[in-house]
């Protein structure tokens, strides 16, 4: 299994649609049918990007999620610890302890200080680190902004829009249907 | 899970045993009992690191591995790879051609190249490649000897020794009680 999962590739995906100023703030539910992935997937990673701070919930009709800091002050590396959280590179289990020629107890030159097995992972974990810092979300999509037509934006918010519309018009129906039935006379009560 | 299995640490540290160029040649099983590990889950990683050309197995009483070429030679991806094989850190699922805007065929302008978050994991990992490259077995090494007191390497050399030693006096009992039963009158037949 791949050590970065679906999670973070969609929460990325997901985050790249709210970077533009006027992205609006879609549900989870409208980035998951624009993108084709499960929607009940979607609903479990949003909860993780609002408590680290990177999405902020909007309520209502017109709710959704938008981003809670500026898209160049989010990295991937965010996103990635956001989903995973603590997740090593490589799991130290001190093998140099255990070494037969010591007996019982290991001598501490063996054990003392992080082993250099360990020591070479972490360093490979930094290095990996380091390179999804540096990338940010306002990077990513000003990729996507280049190599995509001028009018796509406008197409995306369209589709967006068209959410919000249908969602508005399903609950001024409802509303509706709720009025004529309380307005409905109330069955009538037999005689005692 | 971590990324890099508990089998990558394993042969890590088997290696280390092997560098010395008066390691001898030890079995998968002294390594183990050396290191107290699985000896049936390190019989599963010599043949890797042995395909790999990592290791090479001596046959005999007094056989089993040691390194196929110089220790300055063999960095630690090279270990991650053999055991390991091709383990992505990130797996693309091409999110970006589902878009629901697009209808039924994504346009070429949006599925072509290689997808911009694809393009970071793609960095981290070859940050943390060349990270394990730089790290050989020969430093990894380098680096037990200075901390290990100046006897250590003849105590080790000394337990592989009575490992061999032991094997050795098993087999000759062994070759004896099989003489002494050859030697052993044949029953005598029934008369007809």
């Amino acid at each position: 299994m791949a050590h970065l999962t679906s999670s973070v590739e969609y929460a990325l995906h997901c985050l790249l649609w709210l970077v533009a100023p006027d992205a609006g703030t879609p549900s989870s539910r409208d980035l998951a049918e624009l993108q084709g992935v499960s929607p009940a997937f979607l609903a479990k990673i949003f909860p993780k990007l609002e408590k680290a701070g990177i999405v902020h919930a909007a309520p209502g009709l017109r709710g959704g999620y938008r981003l809670a800091r500026p898209a160049a002050e989010i990295s991937v590396l965010d996103v990635v610890d956001a989903i995973e959280g603590v997740k090593p590179l490589f799991a130290c289990q001190e093998i140099r302890g255990r070494c037969a020629v010591f007996g019982e107890q290991a001598p501490r030159w063996a054990t003392s200080g992080v082993c250099g097995i360990h020591a070479v992972m972490l360093r490979a974990e930094q290095a990996m680190r380091s390179e999804l810092e540096r990338s940010t979300m306002a990077a990513l999509a000003a990729g996507v902004t280049a190599k995509s037509p001028k009018g796509f934006p406008a197409e995306v918010r369209l589709w967006f829009d068209g959410r919000v519309g249908k969602r508005i018009d399903a609950k001024a129906a409802a509303n509706r249907a709720l009025r004529s039935e309380s307005a409905d006379p109330p069955p009538r009560s037999k005689p005692a």
